[in-house]
């Protein structure tokens, strides 16, 4: 399957849905990636069963602050410079791109890595959605080690971290993420076909298309884009648990760029069936749980999406304010992101919540209410 | 030439007298290398000229706060580890371990990592002194490159840093050190021996061990350390400008752990031929300048030592406290220390004083007064 310049608009947005509020405003990487296939030609989307077991695969994405990627913006040639360096680290010649989160700008930049290399990308990502942290991945999960990380700037540094555990990838990387100005573009989790095979979502590149395009042809025929959103996402095989959680408008909002994150929270305030109460959604880069007072609405690794009500445009945490007339949508994640040794890794625990993690479905019974 | 358990105590001191308050306590330092030597027998010190052209030389060293390194002990592991990964990612076999700075626990570890590995330390370092940055060496003022830099930590944690710039190499990799507790292992400036001919200072170790062993002796027979060290100093090449600046006891005191490094300030007052005066040193990690009132008596790159005024052993600013007796010397630097490229790079301005650099005898001059 190509990914041409008409497929752009509708990954984009389907991926910001996806991205479930982080993962980087997707405007930044939808340039980048129009840019790359004029210059390229259309993006070559393969399965992962099109990869041989020895095929050497790499992900690829951007690490840090959300609010940070909107200003910082990345040349291309530093996203090679990774690449190549991973490359020369192991020897081994890349023969696809993958992602490592179908959320926001990550889902576009590794399609620009791999046409501007004349590779492929494999349909599919770690998780399903976006997550803030390194270890937060499938791959972690079924043991592919996060280790070589290959980090470069702006500035042709690279820099290459070897370590035993995927959190202290996460810990040291980090703290370097901050010292190269916020942003930095990371190759890690380097792994071969057979590995890839056994431990990533599978077909979220596609199914991201599939719900910005859906959106998109809903607003022109049926002017409903949003229950055309669910109906789609009823059709999918991980995000078929889906509700409309909430409706108003947004009132308090608090965000604060730290230790190379986007943190803060939204209090959204009822309107129409939901007039006089109100929903706080409280997010680390990406949206961790929705709650009415002590009414846990939605909780990681589950999907929260805020759309614009009318449009069903996905809105990410840096591009919330006040006033914004939005629904909530609580998605179910994957159920490979719901096992006992996923929630370990992502579930709310893993984010300091005090709340246990309990699927959307059984959260809301009622269906889409 | 052999450096034996007897000679661990006086190249200790002739360290920490060299490392002009800073490099860290060399006691640690001290007990690591006798146990290296007890268990794989003594040093062995060769000249620079001893080495090939084309052997491959690694200088290690201990990054992080003096503060730190004093509680968090190294276990040796570590310090090899960085040496393999130099060598894998290089694909050539070290011949020789450098010194980066002849300073504190800078000037012993580089002996521990040798003997571990059988491999001989060069006589010599970067700088004849020790100096907080890692751009601050005699070997990036000659043109060897700083990276690629290893760095490494107690969890078997390896990192390496590509940068064309040196000081890119001290700006990422000191945000690394703190991520890492404050302190780290480092290889860097990987060089071959015709490189290392050319950019040492020479023969800093023997001068060390000479300036330990002075003192010692001193103690015993004549009972005035300090003259005994001030003739010492006088016949080698590159210290023999020195000259008691000041007398007096420690009074107030400043001292701060911050971004990776020990800052701040100590004030003496004067008593003996220096009674009613007061002089205040400015320190980084080392001592950067000492100043009465508006009057600069010494500055960087010169050397600046504050030892015990009955003993002469050198006080690190990490052991300074209230009401100390202790004698302020000034030491000329080599000359290649105070050639303007070197100034750029370790003058006064480097460390954002308001100062020129004058040397030490031209700002005394009326000799050892």
């Amino acid at each position: 399957m190509k990914i041409g310049l008409d497929d752009v608009e509708d990954l984009a947005r389907g991926a910001a849905i996806l991205g479930t509020g982080g993962g980087g405003d997707p405007y930044i990487g939808s340039l980048m990636l129009r840019q790359a296939i004029r210059d390229h030609g259309p993006v070559d989307l393969i399965d992962v069963e099109a990869l041989g077991d020895e095929d050497f695969a790499v992900p690829f994405a951007m690490m840090g602050a959300p609010t940070v990627l909107v200003e910082k913006l990345p040349n291309g040639g530093e996203m090679v410079a990774a690449l190549r360096a991973m490359e020369r680290y192991r020897r081994e010649q890349a023969r696809a791109i993958l992602c490592a989160e179908i959320g926001g700008i990550n889902a576009l930049l590794p399609l620009v890595l791999a046409v501007r290399c004349g590779l492929p990308v494999v349909d599919g990502d770690g998780m399903g959605r976006a997550f803030p942290q390194l270890q937060m991945v499938t791959y972690h999960i079924f043991g592919v080690p996060a280790a070589p990380l290959v980090m470069t700037d702006e500035y042709s540094n690279a820099v290459l971290f070897e370590c035993a555990s995927a959190y202290d990838v996460e810990r040291l990387s980090r703290s370097l993420v901050v010292a190269m100005g916020g942003g930095a573009n990371i190759c890690l989790y380097p792994m071969h076909g057979r590995d890839a095979k056994r431990s990533m979502v599978r077909k979220t590149i596609s199914l991201a298309l599939g719900l910005g395009r859906t959106v998109r042809e809903a607003r022109r025929s049926s002017g409903d884009p949003l229950g055309a959103l669910l109906a789609f996402l009823r059709t999918t095989p991980y995000y078929q648990h889906c509700r409309v959680l909430f409706e108003g408008k947004t009132l308090d909002l608090l965000r604060e760029t730290k230790a190379g994150w986007a943190l803060g929270r939204v209090v959204i305030d009822g309107t129409g069936s939901c007039a006089g109460r109100r929903l706080e959604v409280q997010f680390q880069n990406e949206h961790l749980v929705a709650r009415e007072g002590d009414r846990v609405r939605a909780i990681v690794p589950d999907l929260i999406a805020v759309l614009d009500a009318a449009t069903a445009e996905p809105i990410t945490t840096e591009a919330l304010k006040y006033g914004q007339r939005v629904r909530l949508l609580g998605i179910s994640a994957a159920p490979i992101m719901r096992s006992d040794a996923a929630l370990a890794v992502f579930g709310p625990q893993a984010f300091g919540l005090p709340y246990p993690f309990t699927p959307v479905e059984t959260l809301n019974p009622g269906g889409s209410g």
